[in-house]
């Protein structure tokens, strides 16, 4: 009767007893045992599923204990009949259904013409860590490098923490309390930040800081100024509410104070190491740019994204921790090197705007999940993030070493040596090069990495721009790969540029990612 | 010299062990501890903060394992400097601030005047589990009926997982697919939507489906039909967006089918178990209003919230499950019956939808953190969601039974019995009740309850409604709790309407939350 229901995957992780106590659990809850006939007895199942007695023995033990089964004096275990109070649980088959086809649909196509919001947008190319072996991916972590015990650690002790914390606080109007302690004290401090709890905003990543900040600042018809090249979502992001964007030049300082910049409410700034040229704007010109903005009543979003990975014994100040005037809206993100997928960041600014920062929060999403901030603030505290940082921050910085030290023997002055620190090196390649040529040419080779030319507004002519990432890549494997792609140049000009050839929706991830 | 560094609290629930540990991490970190000299020894410690000799080597042992000090033989134990390669780490101390007043600020007050978000919004009261004996308070779970030992396990396994799977994926692009699968079987199905992976978007609570449903259907001027009453955080989402707000009455059997529905590019309706008197629209309606939509070319946002929790047998069905035209746009989340913080809902909806949804999804926040996402996944795999569902039906059944007969005994005819299922009952006291006095009445009593005035457009005149949640407050304090309400009834008529006693921020929470 339990044949077929139960099927023993040996190649699985998981264990032997968790498959037999899930696989009894789900056909328990879906009515697929007779209340009142015995379950099937462990030396029948053990013997049908070839695994030993005390497998099942353990698995039916859980079961009891978590109120699935009962058991019965002499007579084995039965389905517990309180697991199937619930009455609603069988699914009708068979009737009509989101995916039903009819006769018509609702055309999205016209909703959606001249207000898309799916435009090109920079997404990660798909396994791009272990399908290659000279991987120069940018934003993504070596696991290997990832301290999971300690990070588990905070996980579990969170749990509980957070049940208990949960009855008593909205968390829409209030953060972890824990975790902006520890961002103020020990994230911001180290950029010469020194702010209030109220001046603090947790966020779901650095991107959605940058979405509040800009529908904060901006109405539609209004218009931010973005480095160019800069970062292609906050341009979007931008358009899709009716703002304009004004591009500004960049040069080995960072953004150039133009006139342009006059025009602009408020700017997109990535000061500190720019993104994604990675330069660093001197401190004279930092001061320019807010004794500028100010004479303007311009406002200043600060993109500080990976801030916390410095090669330098004192790091080039934030641009927020210079701002007397209170101009400047900084954003920050620990999902660079805490796991890729958390998503935890945070606004600091001035009180009242982060008061209504919080108000659109609220509307967008009431607050991030509470056991994130508070398995962060536990990481935080007990010094693992400060350890962790700096362990990656050595090893980057050799990479980066190596990195540039390779570049330079082939692509002489074409690399641009990260003064700030980070995980990516920026390379303009000679002109008649077209890196969507190059990327296609070594790709088989077993060599990844990012085009550059679309962080431009003028892609077609800054086709010969590169990003490569040293997170993920060993340290050793670094000379032949970019010697692969070094001995692909030459046909990636015969081959001239492909059309459109950077146009796939593969490129450079988020600065803040 | 260590002295006041470490300091012990034995009330705390963290063990002595980690304590030690913990304080002893950030000293290092901190160049607390001079490099070449031993750290304090296992002994003096042990003396000094009056606890085991074992618990220091303990300490000790694990801070060596972890990386953070080195052990020298017949010296004890020292700094680890690999552990200082982080050069940024000191704080500058008394430079311009975040927090520093200038002479001169930026005149927020000024940017936000006629277009703030700070609206009044619904938040929970702090503190409202610990702080009532009775508290009828909504929409919070009681953390005793959570099966935290299952979700530990979830959460433990998930970390895991989300380390390798991160590596390979961007979350951007596709949502987690065991869970994308297991909404689909587990929870999905159940409401007799029978939806493909691609017509499924997991989002940050069920308030960012709702934020993008809204964002995707409606352009500035256009308009939205919303319940009334009906949820407030709705209205003031569209109107943030410039979207008018038609509000549409009520009766025993949900929205009203007026002539008004005609003037609204889409309505919002919570048709199962509406927001916020618990009614249910029949079948027939629900047939006839999708009729009518699909004539006028409307769309319509089915918010389903807490759906998990039916009392019946078979539930009514959801009205996505009648759409055959693909235009309704159903709003899901499992954060209601799931631990209080962790933010996860879903859309259901044609694929052209939920690509344009993903899109703005990225824009926002680029995807919900992947390690809710599985951990989430496993629960419901694992059948725990099932079973805590079922449990918590159970209870909760018993629960609003024994309040609808002990509301009945007092106010005969005021309560709606929820017909659905769900945790909280709708009550209208008699007119000239003000439920803001009632309230300020009965709290030093030990009772607390939410007013259901500011759900109504008109709240003046509506402010005798209140909601009574059953989600925490002991089956064996109902009668009692509700006596104490009663008896307060007189001197609430009395005292008369307080001017504006209802429009504190405390109010009812989110559907969905």
């Amino acid at each position: 009767m339990y044949e077929n229901m139960i099927v023993i995957d040996r190649q699985s992780g998981e264990s032997l007893q968790m498959q037999v106590r899930r696989q009894l659990a789900i056909g328990i809850v879906q009515r697929q045992f007779p209340l009142n006939e015995p379950l099937p007895s462990i030396r029948r199942l053990a013997t049908d599923l070839k695994v030993s007695v005390t497998t099942i023995t353990l698995a039916y033990r859980t079961l009891k204990a978590d109120g699935f089964v009962i058991s019965r004096k002499r007579s084995g275990y039965f389905v517990n009949p309180d697991v199937l109070a619930d009455p609603g649980h069988k699914a009708r088959a068979g009737e009509p259904t989101a995916g039903t086809t009819a006769l018509s649909r609702v055309d999205y196509g016209k909703l959606f013409r001249g207000r898309s919001f799916d435009r090109e947008r920079v997404v990660k190319p798909a396994d791009s860590l272990v399908r290659y072996r000279y991987s120069f991916v940018c934003g993504l972590i070596d696991p290997s490098l990832f301290p999971l015990g300690q990070w588990r650690e905070c996980v579990r002790d969170a749990v509980g923490a957070v049940g208990v914390a949960n009855c008593a606080t909205d968390f829409s109007e209030t953060d972890d309390q824990m975790l902006v302690e520890q961002l103020i004290q020990r994230v911001l401090a180290r950029r010469g930040i020194f702010a209030r709890p109220d001046e603090v905003l947790v966020t779901v990543g650095g991107q959605q800081a940058l979405y509040i900040a800009i529908r904060l600042l901006l109405a539609p018809g209004e218009t931010i100024g973005v480095e160019d090249p800069g970062y292609p979502d906050v341009v979007n992001m931008a358009r899709i509410d009716g703002i304009n964007v004004e591009r500004l030049a960049v040069d080995e300082e960072g953004l150039i104070l133009s006139r342009r910049v006059g025009r602009c409410k408020c700017l997109y700034v990535t000061p500190s190491h720019q993104f994604p040229t990675t330069v660093t704007m001197p401190l004279a010109r930092k001061s320019r740019l807010l004794e500028l903005t100010r004479r303007h009543g311009q406002f200043v979003i600060e993109d500080d994204y990976e801030s916390e990975v410095s090669f330098n014994k004192t790091p080039p100040r934030a641009l927020k921790s210079l701002d007397r005037w209170g101009n400047v809206i900084y954003v920050g993100s620990l999902s660079k090197s805490l796991l890729q997928g958390l998503r935890l960041g945070y606004l600091v600014a001035d009180r009242e705007f982060i008061r209504e920062a919080r108000a659109l929060r609220h509307y967008m999403l009431r607050h991030p999940p509470v056991n994130n901030q508070r398995s962060v603030a536990l990481f935080l505290q007990r010094g693992y993030f400060d350890r962790f940082v700096a362990k990656l921050t050595g090893i980057y910085s050799r990479r980066c070493d190596a990195m540039h030290e390779e570049l330079e023997r082939h692509f002489p002055g074409a690399a641009v040596k990260p003064e700030y620190g980070g995980s990516i090196i920026w390379v303009k390649l000679p002109e008649d090069v077209d890196a969507g040529v190059l990327h296609d040419l070594v790709e088989p080779e077993g060599v990844f990495f990012e085009t550059g030319g679309f962080t431009f507004s003028d892609e077609r002519n800054h086709r010969n721009h590169i990003r490569l990432g040293y997170s993920v890549i060993d340290e050793a494997l670094i000379p032949e790969g970019i010697d692969r792609i070094a001995r692909a140049v030459p046909e990636a000009r015969r081959a001239g540029p492909a059309p459109e050839a950077v146009t796939t929706r593969e490129g450079p991830g988020h600065p803040e990612d």
